[in-house]
């Protein structure tokens, strides 16, 4: 039911960043800008997983904050799920703290929402189901 | 050849961070002691990778150091690599920054070998090569 779909690692520079995954001979994709979160990214394919190294637009951006506050590093871990509806309303029933009551739908058509980090052991954990 | 072997996540209560996982639906697995790093962990697998829950076994424990310094979160992202050996040679002649620079044998009689931060964009990064 559940996988890694993929982990979101906060770097100030992409092109500093991704260079130990090319050095390891995994694939980098071209740059893709996400204006909406205001931050630019590309994947690393690893598996049946991705690593989404994300890379602040501007000062204002939210990732920008996150990296003035807690430096490099992991910023969240997606899981994808199969009925993310069923799970996030047994997660609410349950107490968990979601940073966003709302599931979101993103650009590619997919439905997400996140676990607050004090709910998740400090991590921002994303759950993700695909468009298909 | 690359997988996502485990991700360590460093939590200050086993017992507590567990239950997000729980709550999914998750399986945690039973926990283990590992006196040699000072630590007590559960696994929960999830596709063919596994989170790994970190708890500091005394205040003494290297990863209690690391919980007073950064809080709970993302200790290591492990990736599973066939050849161990000639990945290390050829980050070497790279001039990536490794941990330590030998090759060290964990529990099970896996290798394993941690590329330093500062060469991967703010996360320790270990490498693992199955025993078998």
């Amino acid at each position: 039911m559940f996988t890694i779909d993929h982990l979101g690692i906060a770097v100030k520079s992409i092109a500093v960043a991704k260079g130990i995954y090319e050095k390891l001979g995994l694939e980098v994709s071209a740059e893709e800008i996400l204006e909406g979160e205001q931050v630019k990214l590309v994947m690393v394919p690893v598996g049946e997983s991705r690593l989404e190294l994300l890379e602040p637009l501007g000062d204002t951006s939210p990732l920008a904050r996150f990296l003035s506050k807690r430096g490099e590093g992991l910023h969240h871990i997606s899981l994808h799920v199969t009925d993310l509806t069923a799970v996030v309303e047994k997660l609410k029933r349950d107490g968990v703290r979601m940073v966003s009551n709302e599931i979101k739908v993103g650009a590619g058509g997919h439905r997400y929402v996140f676990i607050h980090p004090s709910s998740a052991g400090g991590v921002l954990l994303e759950l993700v189901e695909s468009a298909d």
